[in-house]
């Protein structure tokens, strides 16, 4: 697949600067890439790489402003990152996946397959599950009793569903994942010992959603775990029984939230976060890594630290931490000085 | 099922206040529930929920007092949270399993297999595996050789079990766990290369252990990694080689405790914490979610904070971080002041 | 297997103390050890143990010091621990993997198996997938299309390997690893929604890497992600798409590592820190546990804390945070003190 600058700026309804003619058949990142490829800009991290690269076409955004001379033609459009994202899959070889339901697959007689179904080797599907069309589950998944998983999506190999999940349009479900096993729920008893509350509840998993390799939600106590259309979560990400993620929220690996949890929609939510169960976070939330919440936080805010505070002020007081050697030697000073004017 | 207040009265031991002979037939939340349900409060959380809830019949603690009027019958017992999982069970669905062994499950002919054994679809059982009666493993689960499963225990989809593990009676092992994997133990040589230290020890699960998903049990260098009875963890915990978990030690979500600490017996553990190795924490110790615990705890404190300090230091510590702000002003009035004294 | 002291000096080019003709057949724990073990001392938390051990012989580093009697006989060797492992080695029963493939695996016909493989049931091996020779593949493991296993190298059960992945020789990779899942990249739309960008790029993991239960790995979005040789990563680690890490690096468990970061080698990452994406990281860098690394690091540099500090600066950080409540004491005697002179 080749395209020449001229082409690709069509595309994206881009303006070119250099050679329109030249010619691109593979993509690269900026510092990786060689004559022949085109790159993006986006990161500013990287915006030395741009007059170093060997990249023959650059995509950046409107507002980039070289301050030295870039040997490759550069096409400025709306989004860089977008419009790169879009020849991405343009030029990703497709993968041909035969859709066939393997022979070493175990579907229960009462499961109803959609169409144009993958199922790999050595997945175990349960009675009464629904798939939709074009659905590929990959080897060594278990698919619980009176599941269902909508058109579309795709569950790679070793994603175990616990029975009664719902799982919604054009899903991706990486490996490992774990989708309604037990909340974590348990009286106390007189004795210490600790007696399990039956989880009766399940995981319902809306449209788009995309969930990263050994991430794991728990099943509700009763009612559902809901995790709203849109949302992305990363890898190794704890989901407690009965909290909701709101519609297009994004979480960042590691981070866990305890149990009955409500996040709002369109939070961006870092690596590593824990959240406090029994909460309320709001819309458009931002919340820094490793940040402990413990209280519940209104549309809009930005929250950091442990136990997090409102971003500005975490910010403040960290410039505080890093001062504060200085801080406690004009203290001594201030006692010093005292002293003397006292004696 | 149907059971009007005056029944669920005497189950429970508890006294009505209101309409005796109110049916109910299902069970909600209290912020989701609707007429004909039963529903509970528990968490002083969810208080206020008790004066719009529609459930026909709440079930609260003996020292509940509400401050408004409540529509439903309430029953006052002793613990509403143990009342409402007793009733969970009663009213939960139970899953029949059919006990069989499934066709596509290989078993090693040295394996011994009890009585009622549920065994999924392609699950591997090592040679001289031995398993009690009423176990159930599901499917996609591989249990290595000369390991031992006791009466009624559960191994939930894709559970990994090494070589050589002992897992007690009744105990619920959910959906990709690992026990067993080597302890990571390396020996630094000259040239910057570390030798892998051979693992050779195991892991000793006791009985009424929940261990929750994609937990990890790593074996002992020598000897056993012990989880002791009735131990209850949650998702995605890092259990390294040679740590030992007390009877009824209760551990969230995330934490990870490092290779030869020793936990002492009805400890609470919140999520996400860290522990140091070759550490012994005493018994009823309580430690604050994310907490980074570097020295051994005595027996009954609470530790709290990275790095973790006895908690109600850390909660002064904390007030202090919070005004931090206001503390550094103050030093510079002082500091202002004094100077307009010298002058 | 008996070996006398004697014997174990001279394999280990060691003195001896006490009675060269002491025998021992098995190996222990210093805290665990009974009559006719060997055990060893090297970390100094367990020295006490000397003094009352039961094990017949203990290996000590050169320059141990009793200062009390020991009542086995001492082996002076270089360096304890490495004997001892070396000892467990021996020791070790060699777990006798039947080198055959099961008959319940699945394996393209394009797929290409190296000599003396075991490959477990349920394995899933997919189109043109190669494998070196004595490479064990344990069951319910899935190895994705066009993927690579070098000799050597151990998949433990339910390894997850996406397509086009590299593995080199003797790698060990621990249950429920994820090798190759798709980076965590979305491009913001202008309707909050997030687009996927495609991940075309791949896993590269060199020689003599280990993996730990339940990392995770992504492919790269364009390029690799890259494990250089002799890097060992313990359990529920994240490594994000384009990161790469250098040869003999150790990671603790739980650390996560956002996306592009490069890190050097001989590093030494303590568990559950997290570091940023777009980093770089020098060598010979050590960071200690749970801290959040937001900055770039320099060789040789010790970091610690969240955000992370230069280790000595983070240290005397804590001093001051564990003393807070004396500043605040002596701000607020300071501010009284002044008030008096004022008056």
């Amino acid at each position: 697949m080749e395209f020449s600058a001229r082409q690709i700026a069509q595309m994206f309804n881009g303006t070119i600067e250099g050679n329109p003619d030249v010619v691109i058949s593979k993509l690269a990142k900026i510092d990786e890439a060689s004559d022949g490829a085109i790159s993006f800009l986006a990161n500013p991290l990287y915006t030395n790489f741009i007059y170093s690269t060997h990249a023959s076409i650059i995509l950046v955004n409107q507002d980039f402003i070289p301050i030295q001379p870039v040997n490759g033609t550069l096409i400025r459009v709306e989004n860089a990152y977008s419009a790169f994202a879009h020849l991405l899959e343009l030029f990703s070889s497709t993968i041909n996946i035969s859709r066939q339901i393997s022979s070493h697959a175990c579907i229960s007689g009462s499961a109803r397959i959609g169409k144009n179904n993958y199922i790999g080797e050595f997945v175990s599907i349960g009675d009464n599950v629904i798939t939709g069309n074009n659905v590929l589950i990959y080897p060594n998944c278990t698919i619980g009793a009176d599941s269902v998983i909508d058109d579309n999506s795709i569950l790679y190999p070793g994603v175990k569903v616990y029975r009664d999940t719902r799982i919604g349009k054009n899903c991706t479900i990486h490996s490992g994942v774990v989708i309604g096993s037990d909340g974590f729920g348990f009286a106390p008893q007189a004795d210490n010992i600790f007696k399990k509350i039956i989880q009766v509840g399940n995981v319902v998993i809306e449209d788009e959603v995309e969930i990263g390799s050994n991430t794991t939600i728990d099943r509700a106590t009763l009612g559902s775990t809901i995790i709203r259309k849109g949302v992305k979560l990363d890898n190794l990400i704890q989901v407690a029984h009965n909290v909701e993620i709101g519609e297009n929220t994004v979480i960042a690996a590691q981070t866990g939230i305890a149990g009955s949890t409500k996040i709002g929609r369109n939070c961006m939510i870092a690596g590593q976060v824990g959240i406090v169960g029994h909460l309320v976070i709001g819309d458009n939330v931002k919340i820094g890594a490793q940040s402990g919440i413990e209280h519940s936080i209104k549309d809009g805010e930005m929250y950091l630290g442990t136990p997090a505070l409102e971003g500005g002020k975490a910010r403040r007081l960290y410039v505080h931490w890093r001062n504060f050697d200085q801080i406690i030697k004009k203290i001594y000073e201030l006692e010093k000085l005292f002293k003397q004017i006292k004696s």
